[in-house]
């Protein structure tokens, strides 16, 4: 050992942490500052980075210059810039300086919090701003702590839809006399418009695939499902012997934006004893304004809701927030008791051990960044930068309804608008809405994405990166009506 | 709108962005300098933080000096200081400077890219990266991108057993003429070491508890799987018209360190068609060091092989690397192809997607860090970084040898040292120790954790977080030894 120590080897030591770490916040400030300059979707070709880097690791240290050169050089011309103002595409991904220091907090102390026991902090703080979220959007108390709920922090709506699909799945099978054969028998509930995540989570689960319904919408029903095509389909399955388990409802469906009858769903549910759990990823953060919470109406039907702030609330990526009214039935499905991590505090029960709330069992401590983004910005300050960004929405829309050579394909209820240039004849639409599209995205000067509905090619305008400001939506507009110009003049 | 953009509202503005971020750096590093000060293992009690913070959200902003404050005094004291040089509890979890970096530039960066288009760089990087790291590890080619196999990052070990364990099942029932029904038949392999995490992962995909079979190990074995055991268990669940799908072997269990033989069991795992997975969640690290890559001779015969880097390879939480032989079967299990996600680098399959390579849409910049660290160090400083934690875990165990008080219960392999306080009568050896590793724990001076290996009750000494040196091992085992006296004084 003698002779290798000679050599400092010091990965973590204090002066040189705080050297590079700034040098590193002043290599993504410079980031922030260009970021316009960049075509804000990646243009590399398959495979581009292979000719850039040596097949194999390097023996010996680099220094953080050359590193810091190749990001600027290698890196930065294959990232799609989620942050640039002019991203517009998917749902945008709020990162915010409030946001970024609670990852740096998470990330420096590095604690595990997989049980109570392994860093209280993590555990307790998460439990209270979950609360503190809860109460944001008015959810009713019996999904909170402070009554019989309670939620937790995962990293995504696919962790959140597993998990409530795997504590529905658990509860199911214990009534049918706790034979797991039935889990043939078991059929969850989506319309055409419910994220994909939750097809795939209830495949995962081990629900056959051939028990996913999926519920058709139209416009007639402004893309949101309708309680009585879900009552036809449960009783349909209930006549062929299957067991009714879950249904998903949306609040900000991803292609559109649509709500779904909570309500009326969640009598539905109730009536045939299914869970009905509410996915309010994109959304949820809108319901804390109160002009827009009756989109939340009825939630006290529900048995889970999930949202993600890491869309919509300047959190960093990765957060998802999921509420349970009775959160035994979680631990019932995803507890594990190995003797490695036995504890009194957890034989006691009288803690919180989010391993058994979760499919991990490490886990980052994700509420620092939440917490953190509350009390910097404040209720005021986070409801205007969700009507700031409806407010642009609004502005955008009305851009589109005032030109002929548009249309707006569904109402915009939040922060997204889908339009589409008007085709001359309809089997056009979609050939001409698709060379729009790829038009405007490789200019470089903006980023799209596009959805069908009700069969629809429709051009997605996702309004709300934390740097978006009028001007950006403004030019948004006009690189449209130059790029549709020169297609209708083809 | 007007009246409420008076007040500037900017969350992500550079010149705020940089003086905030550094006032972090700054605060973190005062805890890397102070962080022996605190005793290692948090001494809250339950429902402690509830007292020092509002029941809910603030609705103005808060400043940030006043938030760093209640870090300092609410957070810091509900901490157990996971990089504290004195922790030896659970597996350590290492962070370093350059896996910091990595984190916020991943943080500051904040792209999704959940497939190629959504950031090509994020996931070339990362499927580079993989493959550097498997070039490492002298994985067999087949294992890498560079060949026909591939690897993916994950969060978790437990990610990385649901989503092998999903591609088994699916393509058993496959095989099994598609019936969905033979899902109650399929059974999976592990030992009564292996990670708990598989016995919950194999529940979440519809694996019946029943069919979960837990080989019992032994002293004679070294705490590792028996292929004769492995086979008896397989044989009889074969008579009885059941189907062998998943065999889990270990390299470095968790309580005690042990390594089941893989080749002996890759045999087995041909011989009836299973899946071998390879769990090297914490000693697959060191099997970078060419002494002690035997371990993994025999991981040619397995599908799948995963480790942790967040535990040992000085990467930030969290980051699991999983590498498989064949990843179309992944992607056959896991993929979604919904409308919103089209474009044509996937629709020509000319790239990776790795959304379906996991169970989350959304994911992080994970190889940021990954490839940070590997440069920064390289294999030279990373080989000598895990050589210096398994030459203080042989100080360690020599201390613990050399004093006729205690005894070492499992053979050491790596850098955890299973050890007891030798009892005058067996049964009282887990008393004993118990109150041995409490009274060491609530010294506030290390912190160590427990397991039982073959009936016995042992503490678990883990060396290797960042910031441990020779001088706190020594100061370790002199703790134990006070403690120990005043035990057997009693």
């Amino acid at each position: 050992m003698a002779s290798e120590s000679r050599k400092p080897f010091l990965p973590l030591d204090p002066m040189s942490f705080t050297k590079e770490s700034k040098a590193v916040i002043d290599f993504i400030a410079d980031y922030y500052k260009n970021i316009e300059e960049y075509p804000v979707q990646s243009r590399v070709e398959p495979g581009y980075l292979s000719a850039s880097l040596p097949e194999s690791a390097p023996y010996c240290p680099e220094s953080l210059e050359d590193i810091l050169k190749d990001v600027n050089d290698c890196i930065i011309p294959g990232l799609t810039h989620w942050q640039s103002p002019n991203f517009f595409a998917y749902f945008h991904a709020n990162a915010s300086t409030a946001g970024f220091l609670g990852e740096m907090l998470c990330s420096g102390f590095n604690v595990v919090g997989f049980n109570w026991i392994s860093s209280p902090a993590a555990t307790e703080l998460e439990s209270i701003v979950l609360d503190w979220m809860g109460k944001m959007l008015k959810l009713p108390s019996s999904f909170l702590f402070s009554e019989t709920g309670g939620g937790v922090l995962h990293g995504s709506t696919c962790e959140a839809a597993v998990c409530t699909l795997a504590a529905a799945r658990d509860k199911a099978l214990k009534e049918l006399d706790g034979n797991w054969e039935n889990i043939t028998k078991l059929v969850v509930y989506a319309l055409d418009q419910t994220h994909f995540t939750f097809q795939k989570a209830a495949k995962l689960v081990g629900i056959p695939p051939s028990n996913f319904r999926i519920v058709e919408t139209s416009f007639s029903t402004g893309f949101s499902i309708s309680p009585e095509k879900a009552r036809f389909a449960i009783e349909a399955d209930i006549r062929s012997g299957l067991v009714p388990l879950f249904l998903c409802a949306t609040i900000g469906t991803t292609p559109s934006g649509a709500v779904d009858p909570i309500a009326e769903l969640g009598k539905v549910a109730r009536e045939y004893k299914l869970w009905l759990h509410i996915d309010a990823a994109y959304a949820g953060s809108a319901c804390i304004c109160p002009e827009l919470r009756h989109y939340l109406d009825g939630v006290e039907l529900a048995n889970s809701i999930s949202m993600n702030p890491h869309k919509w609330f300047l959190i960093n990526m990765d957060c998802c927030c999921l509420w349970i009214k009775e959160p035994k039935l979680l631990v019932d499905s995803l507890s594990t008791d190995p003797e490695i991590l036995r504890n009194n505090a957890s034989k006691f029960k009288a803690v919180v051990d989010y391993k058994d709330w979760q499919v991990v069992l490490s886990r980052r401590f994700r509420a620092l960044k939440l917490w953190i983004v509350i009390r910097r910005h404040g209720l005021a300050n986070l409801m205007h930068h969700i009507r700031s960004d409806i407010g642009m929405a609004k502005r955008f829309e009305a851009f589109v309804a005032k030109d002929d050579r548009f249309e707006i394909v569904v109402p915009r209820k939040f922060a997204l608008v889908c339009f589409r240039l008007k085709p001359k004849k309809e089997a056009e639409g979609t050939e001409l809405n698709c060379k729009l599209l790829d038009a405007i995205n490789s200019s470089g000067r903006a980023f799209m994405t596009h959805a069908i509905v009700g069969r629809i090619y429709v051009i997605r305008c996702a309004i709300g990166t934390t740097l978006t400001e009028e001007h950006h939506v403004d030019a948004l507009w006009k690189l449209i009506q130059e790029k549709a110009q020169n297609l209708l003049m083809e």
